[in-house]
């Protein structure tokens, strides 16, 4: 199998000039940015294509410094980038001058998209099972097979793909549009503008159990889950609801797959969240930080605005001071790897052996006790109210 | 969107009062447990909030000592809690006091979810796909366009949500219930009183592949999967049929989402895992042991009783003693961790610099090789049978 | 609950003989590979077991010489193993000797499973939505309630479960199957004898974003998924859609459960992932490696072919060089964890105090300034295209 990848080609009747994209995009970005053009406005473009991969056709970006290199080699034959790298541009290839190229190849990806997508058919299928007490906003578009139980209500515009199962008493914004398999519980709610991916879980039961010594028992989640305008969610992600209050997920959250928020977590407004990652019980995050793809956040802890966790890290504190954290396992080859972790599992009695050399050598204390603790952490069914 | 969560509000027809819910909460807890009523008894409640938050016609709890501060000035009308506390509750707040708060605040939310929430209506939705040769117990409720395949035996008051499919010759226990979108697969065996979350997938095919040199050739898998009495499985959690006997499952086992049980795993009575857990193939795990969030447990091995593995950690052992066991990577501040890790890959190099320092000090030997070895893991796709 | 675990028996009408289970096996591996019976061919069987289970109507197998010694003891009617190990087989006992005992195995559990498994019916089940202008090749098997929307193909004999759905244009090969509730997005392309598990969801949007100052902007992503051949995909496991070009999977790539294929990701040919592991953005994986549980692939890498990473290990860089690689957090007892990593991050300074004394003992400079650097993870959020 050919493993090349080769971008997206326009359907010949959408094929534009370079001036008329670049018209596209100034709108499209809105008052206070500029998109200037520079060289042949006249050029028909077909594709969009990365810098190295592009031929004359197609329409390519410069967002990140790291690769201007790629600039004088590219085949495109127009370019976004901003003015800073225009005399790396080949000769001949049009220039899109724009302050932030990567705002506007987003813009030209939306762009691209509406043309070449077929909208979804407003309209309830016939085979979809929609409860009649449940309200449908005008131009609302419900696939097929997909389950709208009573009293629910469905904004205007909103797009509930086929076979999705919205429960009782859930609301969905408008224009909020559901891929086909999602599940959203009863009395959840969800913003305009919204997109959810195949396979997410809204308002599970948390995971709420008193411990008794006949066994667990179940504590009932009474609380729903709030989510805001412009929030997108990944395929198979789960958001449970919470046990007396609500989960709540702020205004532009990002979450990508497999991703897990527990009940009564509050992300607050533009936080984004990398694929696999969780965040534990009732813990508060902050506004705009981002939650690298593996990373995991233990429970009743709080996150300020404005913090970056690494991927494959886990937070087992708050933290109160925004910044880059990190915490995993250098990875190494597998010999090396063994050895020093062994070693790491005698690094205190280590630390110790150095502390007697240095008293022997009369060095002066230079290892006050420390005063930082690695929180444990919480057992798993830990109480998570009060 | 405003962050706040306020709590469950009754029905105003449900409203009850606090020697009323006492008694509810004596009856829901049984014969040795007692709930004594301090103050006054007629008192109105209409709903559960948080200490923290409540108003006067709420009824709260005090389970975990580390909140006893926020008793002396809740406002709460009732509160839930431990004799031992009694006294730090303030003046015209009614007391409920028993042994167990956690344990009668989880009796409290399941009799305020029995009065708020409807019961699913028995029957087969219309839409509903059920093989003539699959047997439905007295008082079976199956969703709207739920698959019920041949041989299937749906038990009595078992509760198939909507869009769920029950694989041939599955059974589905008493008053066990499916949230929308549950799969099930064939010989498939699941106990009584058991709550399936949305997105569950029981017996899929275990990972089970003989590598020769044209590939990888699969090995079906030849097991089911077996679930106790009383478990819960949370969104999107998996459990793998088994290579040649089956998954077992025991009983009062609870999953949390997003959870990977392998083939041929063995999950003792009343272990509760926390969400993204793993266990690989063919490990078996002791009774009432709690496997952190995030945790992975290695595949081939033993874990006893009462283990408790913290959030996050890899177990790539046996363990034979009960206890906490933890191994992540403390998170850092990137610029900190990034020195560390550095360090951390020369560790074994350190200590014999140690050694040698001592050696030459004329310092006796305290460092012996070290004996436990941190076990390397097994390439995923080793054989899991024999 | 009885957790013993059986083994599976094949029905009366199936029971078969060793002599025939031999010629089934020879056939089944093929032309160089030999099968030999020793003892007695009449031996009626009728159950797969494992040796230590194993009794007189069962046919068992040794694959890894690490269980031989369970071969002395075994009661199988028949065992499949290499010559080497027949002389420590019992007496009576009937052997079936061939050099890849494991990929025979492998063979006759697809034997067995093809005779005690009903074939899926061919043809469109009547509740099923299939748009009419999607195509249906030979011999396809259309389950209850799937919806298969404009444009789709599906090849020859392919099987798609019950609930599915498949996107318009989307194709999917001859003989590959679907398990019910598979989402297959529109664009997407899965090769000949697949096999996808349930929950699987192929192409939802990569997680693709702009950030600017009013929020992330959603860079629509316009590339789909294309799968090889004999690919097989665990349970709610996810694959998105590339951002320009496509996510590319090679032939005979495994995938098990709950895995994350970001977009743009390339895998190589016959590359195992086991369950819980994930490759972010843009990496590119070689042929014939295997990532273990758990672990993550940071984004934008490049991986060699028969690289082998552990179970819950992070590959923060590129890996040039095949072998095993290891980065995960020894498992320790909680109170020993928590003394060693506090050490850890004060790591850096332990190092600098045995240099401090080295230099006071006249030590020859031994620790030069490391060079390989423990490469920081982006955030998750970056551009993954350029």
């Amino acid at each position: 199998m050919a493993t090349g990848s080769e971008g997206l080609p326009l359907p010949e009747i959408f094929v534009v000039s370079a001036a008329e994209l670049a018209a596209v995009l100034q709108n499209a970005l809105g008052g206070p940015h500029m998109v200037q053009i520079e060289g042949e406005g006249a050029r028909r473009l077909r594709a969009i294509e990365p810098l190295d991969r592009a031929g004359p056709q197609a329409i390519s970006f410069l967002a990140n410094p790291r690769y201007r290199s790629l600039l004088a080699a590219t085949r495109a034959g127009a370019v976004i980038l901003a003015p800073a790298a225009r005399d790396a541009l080949p000769a001949g290839c049009t220039a899109l001058l724009t302050a932030d190229p990567y705002h506007a190849f987003a813009r030209l990806t939306q762009w691209w998209a509406a043309r070449t997508r077929p909208a979804p058919a407003p309209g309830v299928h016939p085979t979809a099972v929609v409860d009649p007490t449940a309200r449908l906003g005008v131009g609302v578009s419900i696939g097929a097979l997909a389950v709208i139980e009573a009293g629910a209500e469905i904004g205007a515009n909103a797009v509930i793909g086929a076979q999705c199962h919205i429960g009782r008493q859930a609301r969905i914004g408008a224009r909020t549009r559901l891929a086909p398999q999602v599940v959203v519980g009863f009395d959840c709610v969800i913003g305009a503008d919204g997109l959810l991916h195949s396979g997410v879980v809204i308002g599970a039961d948390g995971f709420g159990l008193a411990p008794t010594k006949q066994g667990y028992v179940k504590i009932e989640q009474l609380g729903a889950v709030r989510i805001g305008d412009a929030v997108e969610i990944g395929a198979n992600t789960c958001i449970d609801r919470g046990a007396l209050g609500d989960t709540v997920i702020g205004d532009g959250v990002k979450l990508d797959n497999l991703i897990q928020i527990a009940h009564n977590v509050q992300l607050g407004e533009h936080t984004a969240m990398a694929g696999c990652s969780a965040i534990a019980g009732s813990t508060v995050v902050g506004a705009r930080c981002t939650i690298g793809g593996g990373a995991g956040v233990l429970g009743h802890l709080r996150i300020a605005d404005d913090v970056h966790v690494s991927a494959q890290s886990t937070v087992s504190r708050s933290l109160d001071t925004p910044g880059q954290y990190t915490g995993f396992f250098p990875l190494d080859d597998n010999r090396s790897w063994e050895k020093n972790a062994v070693t790491l599992r005698q690094l205190h009695r280590l630390r110790e052996r150095v502390r007697a050399l240095e008293a022997r050598l009369g060095e002066p204390a230079s290892d006050p006790s420390p005063t930082v603790s690695a929180t444990p952490t919480a057992p798993p069914a830990a109480p998570d109210a009060s």
